[in-house]
């Protein structure tokens, strides 16, 4: 319970990456987190692409540096962390298996490899890729991703090349509504 | 480590819960790993609806029920299944927040409120609601929840009455892609 809470409060969004490699046996502990990630109706619709070539990556990362551009103020992110990082996940999931719940699918089984990857010593960040029209087009085309199928994120894995400012949340006062909402509340 | 691949190996779909209320402390435990979850750009779009009042659940289980009816051949559900357990979490998110990327966070949430609950002893089931038209409708009216906002989850919680299957997933083999899908991935 108490290492369960560390790894959910201590993982947080590194954008740079150290280049040492991630040994296989680790990169399997991923990979496994995500496979026992639950799914409607145990649909599994998932499939976690793994890219370790150096120029597939660094167009990645320019493509995550593209999504970026359209949300101004927001987090400033290289392109370069992406390109950077030994292994990047790009988490797929196949509407076909699971039409109406394939969004939530990926997004746990990407939270179940970001956990794990912390618990393991590794840094990630998530890039929301779903959503993202033509970005999302591009990668499908990078990858060789059918078109029928959607890309729910890419996770860039590394040693973290910097220590990340602590998190800030909400307190929870904030968002727990007990019983329903009321007019004050929203 | 261990623990964290315990908790996703172990947690399993329960779908009838003892009546055993759960203490405000494990509650708070359970909420605080929701409140930790990632949401793109931090935006925390997520509110969690903590219900134990006896009519409400019984009405959200007869919702869920209908929901199972849709789906003929999937797994069995009673109504009364939701509607027995001492805590239901609406999880509940707010596009205006983040509009592209609102239901990752709430399914990230989702899962970790699961992991944790199944780290503390509580059984869970997750059951999906966003994109279930009339059905997310009612359980919206029966929280008072806004209509701008989505549900992504009810999650019942409490101490199993039953000992579940093991569960079953895809071997690593058919659901890891090196590099990119070829002509015969799919």
């Amino acid at each position: 319970m108490k290492e369960l809470l560390e790894a959910m409060r201590g993982r947080r969004s590194v954008l740079r990456f150290k280049p040492d490699p991630i040994p296989d046996a680790d990169l399997e502990k991923i990979l496994e987190a995500g496979r026992w990630a639950p799914s409607y109706a145990n649909a599994q619709p998932w499939r976690f692409v793994v890219v370790r070539d150096q120029e597939k990556k660094k167009a990645l990362g320019a493509l995550v540096e593209r999504i970026l551009v359209f949300r101004p103020g927001r987090v400033a992110l290289s392109s370069s962390g992406l390109g950077e990082a030994p292994v990047v996940i790009a988490v797929v999931v196949d509407p076909a298996r699971d039409p109406l719940h394939y969004r939530e699918a990926g997004a746990a089984a990407t939270q179940n490899m970001a956990l794990m990857a912390h618990a393991l010593g590794y840094a990630s960040f998530w890039a929301g890729v779903a959503g993202r029209g033509e970005v999302e087009r591009e990668v499908k085309k990078l990858l060789g991703i059918p078109r029928s199928m959607r890309v729910v994120a890419l996770l860039p894995l590394g040693k973290p090349a910097y220590e990340p400012e602590p998190k800030e949340r909400l307190p929870l006062s904030e968002i727990v509504v007990w019983e329903e909402f009321s007019p004050n509340t929203g």
